[in-house]
């Protein structure tokens, strides 16, 4: 069972990741080995060429990452990504996005996750898939 | 010399990477073999622990690397990131941000450029360095 | 089904690979959507703390991404790695590693994979996870 | 200065990383802000096209991230590699490979490094660039 609810995430998001609130960002799931989020589509995601910009979906994979950290560790603030990895698979048309983030490893020190990441109007390919490291601070 | 101008890559910006203005990004300069972007601070930047979201620091290396292919290929429009890196070195406080893209080679098919990221309330040390790899669309 | 079999590549390792020979490579499986190789365990994969040095694993990652390459697209001698990235989780001890390669995406000009690594001594926990990127020559 | 010598560190990887010797390592240079690591050239390099593996550019980056650490912390057994990032950018032709890594940050918990790869065929060029993150074991 994760130690935030998904309305605690939100209720962070809001208040303390504004650039959350600019990718529409939603939280689907959470439990203590995996996140799930959602960036709501607005016309503010497109970049020329007509797909969903890089940055958008790097936001929505950390975002989806932090959730993940805060699930298992509960609502700890100092935690940050220390490393962030993405390779970007396929060009999202407009849509919803949705990443999953579940761990490769939570030690006392680092957090390590994957993100896949989906678009709503083509569920089966995965569009970006990004692997990040999270600092764990030591506790207080 | 850049086959577009600063003037140029803002307008392009200005209408068609719309994420780029919540981040209040400016080209400061751009030449063939460097892209030098600032992204102006507003509150929005900020995450739990008062200092700037990796984010925006991952969207301001996304737009210099931008600007850095452009500069050096002229207005490609399906010129893409395919993979990107980044390392966090620093939290940095509140304050404008500066990226620097240089490259590591420009190919037929692909690029790869790094870029440092420094905050003006410190200027001697990097709060962020970034690789990417952007695939060229063949000659049409 | 694989375009080239087990035997085909282990030949090509044999005759072509000679780091591979170093690493006791033998390709377990192979085909169009994953490949699973192995290095027999040697005393030289130790690094100091008794645990299997990290160029170990990153060599048999390679090779396995490889495999999976030749796999899909037949003896094609100029695909080559563009990009790699691994993150290390568990320290493994001494015994055979174990990678298996599976396609995020096969592109006409890049294919990317992931790569989990286990040890045989704790098949239950990853010890390694890498991506990495190839380029695919274009049809002769 | 270094916290050990180039001999220091050329006697732990003759004891302790047989893969080193593999590669015909030698140690060029070490201070606390960089270290400069060769690889011999041998047949075993190569792979199919007759370039240079990219395995063996893993691992020379990685010994030359390790002197670097090692320099800076003193002969620490236990500071391990937590992840790995690199781009291959030129193919190496038969010849001596050079790695030079300098810190991006060295700190309590975590060092990061870059590791420029050049050729002695063609010392221009960098042939492949990587960024690595070792962790620091906590004082005894």
């Amino acid at each position: 069972m994760a130690k935030i609810t998904v309305e605690q995430f939100e209720a962070i998001a809001q208040e303390r990741l504004p650039f959350a609130q600019l990718m529409g960002l939603k939280l689907e799931q959470l439990s203590d080995t995996e996140a799930i989020a959602r960036a709501v589509y607005r016309e503010g995601f497109l970049r020329p060429g007509g797909t969903i910009a890089g940055p958008i979906m790097m936001g929505l994979a950390d975002a989806a990452m932090y959730a993940l950290v805060l699930g298992r560790l509960g609502p700890v603030e100092l935690a940050v990504t220390t490393s962030f990895n993405i390779n970007f698979l396929r060009k999202p048309l407009p849509g919803d996005l949705l990443a999953r983030a579940t761990p490769l490893k939570f030690g006392k020190r680092l957090a390590i996750a994957e993100i896949s990441i989906y678009s709503d109007t083509d569920p089966d390919n995965c569009v970006a898939h990004a692997t990040a490291t999270y600092s764990i601070p030591p506790p207080a």
